[in-house]
């Protein structure tokens, strides 16, 4: 039966009943099959085969008329749908960084779908609102953030949905520190400092922001950006009459995970008057580790501070920690408050409303899932589930660095490996190509330097272990 | 057993099936926990009555060092989280548009937190990008939308987080398409066109793009745009060196569900060579109806449009059905092309890289929601679904005009109706006061020409009509 047809017959309350026994039932069936997609993970081919078109020609070309059964529907998932994903949890994923999601997350979306609320206001969902509150200052207490990161101090914490958008809330509340100090600015004198190594979604965000200027600093051999360089393009920019807003520092840049010198930026941003925006998006994770909390020195000059449990911490995506130290700044920034959203709680400001602290005005409860994460696995074992990756990269690298038709790139960093055929580019990328010809691991690349590098970033939630191993027997025999 | 403990003691595979058989028991378990959910939301009442930090009051101040189990974290879903929710699903829900989410959403949903794609490229998931691009053209036929929004015209549709992100990306490619035009241009010449009553994300995205001035419209006695005073503004604007770039055409205003005149808005556009965004965020389905297919005349002067099935259309938050005329405006404003995300099949232009239609560079598989609510639905279905809310909407709106304590304040527009108590505000805040306190329904209020009215929004997933029986039954006694 399909669902709710009788919802069309009839409006008596017992159809409900009906329906809640048809959705159990297609609850299960779909329980049952993630279930046994995730059971197959690790024996699946790790990328799809799937050619450019091949799914769409498999379908109708108009939308049904009238309804079709869940057994019509998991069926043409399981045919045309699962052949044609990427198997981004597989053991063998080593491309980008990781995407991971865990059981606990996923149990969490589901029930964030299933409660429906929209998060936008505390009056709209207390729940959604205060979960939230409380899980990221539960996460800035694992990370041992300075306090002015907490709701009890002059910031606080917010899931936002990916990390482009976060670094855009950043770039427009910094563009709007400039203009309350100058009033009149024009938008062309603004510059936005990044480096060479900074994610794209900085350029592309201070691009939407409006940014006159994005300025490239170079970076030291180690692919860190270099102060020096910072405070002699702020003076230049200076002197030339434009404005210096914005500066990210990245710590685990995306190509090599190179960390930017926090401490020494932070410092020339504050002397400045800079917004000082942190990007962790990948290794902001193992600031729940004690051992490698000097990775984070410097935090305490953060304007705004980043990381995403989605990459690495196994709550699906989206779910981007971010954290402001002065909310005021961001709320005066993109508070917009209509009649038709007015409400008490607001109006006596006893509450946060998330919709101020983010681009969009709805939003899902996110902090379900994140909940769900930490509380299932606790905070010991996550630590334990990241230094097993981290043992493993440097395990990984200290092969390549025996190995001597392969050159190790750049020092491994965290779970991040990068390296590269001896005989050159075209012996890496034929080498990348057999690689991942095989379909038991999966690789991606980069640039560095001008040459091209293979990336390892380990980081599924499953077990990797025998999986590394393999990957090294597979270089190893393909260089 | 919570999740994964085993996974820190062994690197064993056996270990995965262990684990599957608890996501297994966890998920029926889940499911078991949103029926009991639905199941009782006709009886449950509408609005929670928690209190700011009654929530948090609940919950440890640290994150657990070891893992919980699945028992008592649902039992805290159960004992703290769901009293704690707003029902928005409830059929007493009347309160602002509906955010409706029914069992084939849901499932969606949790399918896509399942196989955990991330939909940035076509090559990081096939079926993710083109299971989209497919159910938006269905959408678009089922529209009846100017073939230019099909993928296989010049455009193309995409899903957005929300309609304010959709908003945002037509602003910023707007202010790029006059800055083509005008190289060097200033950011602080450029105008956007809104009216009084256009969505508070439109001030908000125009804010955060940039746009050196917002310039709000008058409206006509019916709340819609005044097309006149439009071209006027344009031309006092042009005349002072301003740049018009911009202008939002809404169809089903937030506070009174006006329609602005987008033919005439839409001409007016076209000949002064400003973007034409429509927003008809909670309007847009019955777009799917042939009968209310005139209201949407004027769709070829877009070059954008949006609307959101996750207001009306039964399939979770968040989805935003958004089309763009010329995808080639948007890619050449949104596309950065890293070396880390370079591809074959992205070099050689034969795929969609959804990456490039939005800001936030990874995605969900968010088209399995929608494709499940088509299916599972059926067109037809979906048509009377909307159909019945607008019949129960004329009806109240008859009983209303009825009654001579009563005033409507606009008349209503599909399945939205105003009205006001004719003693004036302070009757009007006690009647919606009183109405909410019987927590049977919940109203919201807007203000219209000054005037405070209650808004009542017909849109619950479930069946309605008894409810809203109930709700004249309750005005009628409280007025």
């Amino acid at each position: 039966m399909p669902f709710h047809c009788s919802h069309f017959r009839t409006r008596r309350l017992w159809y409900i009943a009906v329906n809640i026994d048809e959705f159990r039932d297609a609850g299960y069936r779909t329980v049952d099959l993630i279930a046994s997609y995730l059971e197959g993970l690790d024996d699946a081919p790790v990328q799809t085969r799937a050619m450019p078109g091949s799914v769409r020609a498999q379908l109708p070309t108009k939308a049904p008329e009238q309804p079709e059964s869940w057994d019509e529907i998991l069926s043409d998932v399981e045919r045309i749908v699962m052949p044609a994903i990427a198997n981004w949890q597989s053991p063998g994923w080593f491309a980008y960084f990781p995407a991971s999601s865990a059981p606990p997350a996923v149990l969490g979306e589901f029930l964030s779908a299933g409660f429906a609320q929209q998060g936008m206001l505390w009056a709209t969902s207390p729940a959604c609102t205060e979960i939230e509150i409380h899980v990221m200052d539960w996460l800035a207490d694992l990370c041992a953030l300075p306090a002015k990161f907490r709701s009890d101090g002059t910031g606080g914490g917010v899931i936002q949905d990916s990390a482009s958008s976060g670094s855009l809330v950043a770039l427009v509340a910094a563009r709007e520190r400039v203009r309350r100090v100058t009033p009149g600015l024009p938008l062309e004198k603004t510059v936005a400092y990044v480096s060479s190594q900074t994610h794209s979604s900085l350029v592309k965000g201070a691009r939407v922001a409006g940014y006159g200027m994005i300025r490239e600093v170079a970076v030291d051999e180690n692919f860190a950006m270099d102060a020096d360089a910072l405070a002699q393009a702020i003076r230049m920019d200076s002197d030339a009459g434009l404005v210096p807003a914005f500066v990210c520092v990245t710590l685990g840049t995306t190509s090599s995970g190179a960390f930017d010198p926090l401490s020494a930026v932070g410092a020339i941003a504050k002397s400045e008057g800079i917004w000082c925006h942190v990007d962790a998006a990948w290794a902001g994770a193992v600031g729940i580790c004690h051992e490698y909390r000097e990775l984070f020195e410097g935090l305490e000059y953060a304007d705004s501070y980043l990381w995403n449990p989605h990459k690495w911490l196994m709550t699906n995506f989206d779910c981007t920690a971010f954290w402001i130290g002065d909310r005021q700044e961001l709320i005066d920034t993109l508070s917009i408050v209509p009649e038709y959203l007015r409400n008490a709680q607001t109006d006596n400001a006893a509450v946060i409303d998330y919709r101020d602290w983010q681009i969009p005005l709805g939003r899902r409860f996110r902090a379900l899932k994140l909940w769900f994460t930490l509380r299932s696995f606790g905070a010991e074992p996550l630590r334990q589930h990241l230094r097993e990756h981290i043992s493993l990269a440097a395990e990984l690298e200290k092969r390549i660095r025996g190995d001597n038709r392969l050159l190790l790139s750049a020092p491994h960093s965290l779970a991040l490996v990068c390296f590269a055929h001896r005989d050159g580019d075209i012996a890496t990328q034929r080498l990348v190509d057999n690689l991942n010809a095989t379909n038991r691991v999966f690789l991606g690349t980069t640039r560095l330097d001008g040459t091209l590098v293979i990336r390892v970033a380990i980081g599924s939630p499953w077990p990797v272990a025998e999986r590394v191993d393999e990957l090294w027997n597979l270089i190893s025999e393909l260089a």
